[in-house]
């Protein structure tokens, strides 16, 4: 940490700094510069409040040096972290494809979806059962009923499963049902429930916040393996930006940024980050070349009549298509997508 | 609603949607263009599934005319909603302040807090004894021991209280000891708690997500007034945008946007908005110059040693200065600060 | 400017780094922390090319202490500026209003709209007459000719008079008919037009970029004051964000803001900014609430008729009007239309 | 076009807006909702001015049907676009990369450069002679020399180059030296250069604006073609959003909203949009992955000693590697780099 002292400030106040830091057991490196001053702060951080620091007379401003986060922090971390999730492995030697409706909505539904991304080569079915909807008049999932399709759908087609949870409650009956449990972009700092998620020790699915810097996510990511929970895998799922001919902006940057910051495994959903079935194949592709984990794609057996979100499905044949199309830059990743 | 064709889209097409529509019992009105034809629909649109139509062949998109909120919508309410907070009233007749710390930190603290505040003219003393905070390792609030410093605070000085809220059980405690809750930023789209909020009947002040349009607020309010809970009070406290000059962006516009389209009382936050003291006071004239029925300002008795957003906090004398400043902006507003 | 070098940077490549920085005649101050190793560096940063440091093994990244800002910093000329437009003068003692068409249209049109702005109380008449359109098909400005309408109007009122100007032609003819020129937000990057304009050595408003920073808002000012032109204003006129409601967001704590980093006189234009008529006489007291030394406001004789922008125009009777309404905001900021 | 109609508003209002409509030759369709009513607009929209409209009694909001751009517009010109630059052509067929550095600095520098790309694979050279930068202090680029020494780069090596224009002798002078110039993203709304850039025939890379909407980018092109120049590639190079980890955000989305929306070319800049030359060959893989007709890409001999943007180029072993790499994601894109 450093402290920038505004220009023409005195040799006391100088001081005054100085002191609070070596009150508090940390060494201090003073550089006087001909505009300014500036105080290097040497040792545990934890210790001081910078927020103190900021309003003590002539300081200008805290610069931190060391990122806030530990335990998701590849510089303490170097090696890659695999989440297991049922019997499939996310990671660096495998290509996850998470597929499935946005909403459970019967039974037979998610049954054939399930059937039919399997059958495509997606290791994981996903389905919503907790719905955060920005209207409350729109339909808001069928709950834990939905799980038990899910449960039911793992146990015909052998796929792991996720679900997205928004509640202690919903994360409670989650355990019962499914391998993997998501926080969405909404709840990305409801920080009660990221802690009942690392509690709850199930993987967990982040995605990233629709306002949310690279920091900040991976500050939410830290409160859940802070509980002892350390499979933890990150989804970037666009950004709100100015732009409004997709739904949200897809930052594929986040990718290599995640990876030189972080151990932990990131995926792309592209569904979401569009809402638009059409532009998903090009930015699936460009997910995988780009270097993530793996993808989140949408998936409905008849988008014309999903309860939610069917702009942005793709069919039964167009998800086959797609992944198709993937094998050969899955091929060029080096990965598989079973080990 | 209306819905656009694609160019060249055939007869055939534009009936198929026609006949979806009027199968919920919708009227249609085709409009035929030289490059498009476009679909009017009259009637109650929450029959329609937009989704669905959104994904039928040759439709080019779906163009909403009505608000999604009603209960919020002015224009289902022109008169402005006054809510009761203790012996408080928030609504077009006053000019609320509410102040206080972010954090409680202790007794002390928060009783020489509130009787400087009240000296000041401050209506409402706030002050956060559950802190959503980006990092797991930042102070994160006394939790319920807060809570009673607040009813203490009440007691003594006879000013309403406001208590962030961040889980069911926080709205629970909440209710033991304070006048009104508040649900801040991060959680401005987390549904349950949303819910919760509405159920607890309790005054509630939403802030502004801190990447929510005008709509998804107006929207979260809607969840909180389904619930029989009308007494909702609106807080905007920045926006995030690209500029790092200050924390967020203050979109002071929302104010007369807020005031055309909606019914609900609307407050302004510069203290976490800039995270700057000194922009403070500018901004909060400017809150009361264009039409805010109040304001929320962080004031603290030691800000260099506040557990939480020190820099953002005024001193006493700061913030007495502020409301003396203010009193002949109030006056030019036609409002009172105690009826 | 300080270099903070990557963890587990060997001495060897700290030394490096020093020693590029002490080649070009600077000193250099270490502080060897706990993680990592950061270099101060002292004396005249324009020696140095950063992004040369940058790229230099083992360095994390580069955190300037100073503005790169040079004549437009308060640090440096703590006096506020004064600009004199014709016989009027902006600064801190005036309000300055500049009110008038976003397009001159006739002569008859910019006669009435400089008369009744004239009557209401403003000192400067705007009108474009080079309009910058993002679609080819809009009207683009009458040009010449409506610089010669312009002249008309100082002329019958005495008012001084603005208009925007987009190429070096432009400033030429605009020299010979207005008492100022501006340079829109779409062209606050464009140098080459920044440096004729300081050559032009006329004063000068300097819209806000849609997407600029603070800083590099200040810095398209330093181009200007770089070529011997002194005479600049700014104008805040919103931001581009995700928010819809509005055209822009405008961003009023801008005005604090450059109120400390400069002594530049800054300006507001909430017709721009909001791009509705409703909304600007709250956001014009707003401005003047907190601090700014002037207004841009649109005005038109037929906004339903206007050939650019009618739906942000008052009308004269709303312009009176809202002139009335700020009368006692400007007394409160202890400012004169005239002095 | 649609217009709708503020609830309540009386027939009267309805029909004045109606006429206004059809005394302009269009014909008008009225659709009477239970709400609201909207009024249909058939004919050429050229003819009206849509914010005439806006400002008239009772009306609400006007809802654009139909693109503004049309010589852009795939609806019209459905076959892919074909640009020839030099012997080199860049469209559906080719997978283009234009490589060098960020500035000219040295007929030595340049000419070392353009031998390094094109043993690579390069089929166009790069070099900035005109520099737009934020600081008036920093290198603004060797002006006409610089474009001698691009000229001096394609006798030797047979490579096509592009240069940044930044005003209208720039345009002329790159004339006389390149095959094709750029209009960079801070100029993409100087209407009076992309103008100019229209009558000179060249070809044109124009990149897009820092906060440009894919929209205004459409119809900044349109401005280039209007004047009879349709040899125009468009250039993704990162938006401003409040993300910092990467110097801007690179929407790698627009790669297929453009092929939907329009028949020009478009390219992807990863060296600008990131600003780190570690993040670049993930992103310029996706790039080609997600379907782009080419890459730019910077290279340096020196990236430590570079005037410019040193910390994004990427070295010569970097850019030969990244060449290699390439290879099998060109040939999966069904594209070749000479034809």
């Amino acid at each position: 940490m450093i402290i920038v002292m505004k220009p023409g400030a005195p040799q006391s106040a100088v001081q005054s700094v100085a002191s609070v830091i070596r009150d508090k057991g940390l060494e201090t490196h003073l550089s006087q510069g001909e505009q300014v001053t500036i105080i290097g702060v040497v040792g545990d951080k934890t210790r001081l409040n910078s927020q103190q620091l900021q309003v003590m007379p002539y300081v200008d401003r805290i610069v931190p040096i060391t990122e806030s986060y530990k335990l998701t922090n590849r510089k303490f971390h170097p090696q890659p972290t695999r989440v297991k999730v049922g019997s499939h492995e996310i990671g660096p030697d495998t290509l996850t494809i998470m597929a499935g409706p946005c909403a459970v909505e019967t039974e037979e539904q998610l049954m054939s979806i399930a059937r039919a991304v399997k059958k495509a080569g997606a290791q994981i079915v996903r389905g919503g059962a907790y719905k955060p909807r920005t209207s409350p008049y729109s339909f808001q999932g069928l709950e834990e009923e939905g799980l038990r399709y899910m449960a039911e759908a793992k146990k015909e087609t052998g796929l792991a499963t996720i679900c997205e949870v928004i509640s202690e409650e919903a994360i409670e009956a989650a355990a019962k049902y499914v391998d993997m449990i998501q926080i969405g972009a909404r709840n990305m700092q409801n920080f009660q429930l990221l802690r009942e998620a690392g509690r709850s020790k199930m993987p967990v699915l982040l995605k990233r916040g629709l306002a949310a810097t690279i920091d900040e996510w991976l500050n939410a990511a830290e409160y859940i393996i802070a509980e002892g929970n350390p499979n933890v895998v990150l989804c970037e799922r666009g950004i709100r930006t100015y732009e409004t001919a997709t739904r949200n902006t897809l930052d594929l940057s986040a990718v290599p940024v995640i990876r030189e910051k972080s151990h932990l495994p990131i995926i792309v959903d592209p569904s979401h980050a569009t809402g638009v079935a059409a532009y998903v194949p090009a930015l699936a592709k460009a997910g995988v070349a780009c270097g993530a984990d793996g993808l989140m794609i949408e998936v409905h057996n008849d988008p014309a009549h999903a309860l939610s979100d069917g702009p942005q499905s793709l069919t039964f044949d167009q998800f086959g298509g797609l992944m198709s199309d993937l094998a050969p830059y899955i091929k060029l990743s080096e990965r598989k997508l079973t080990l």
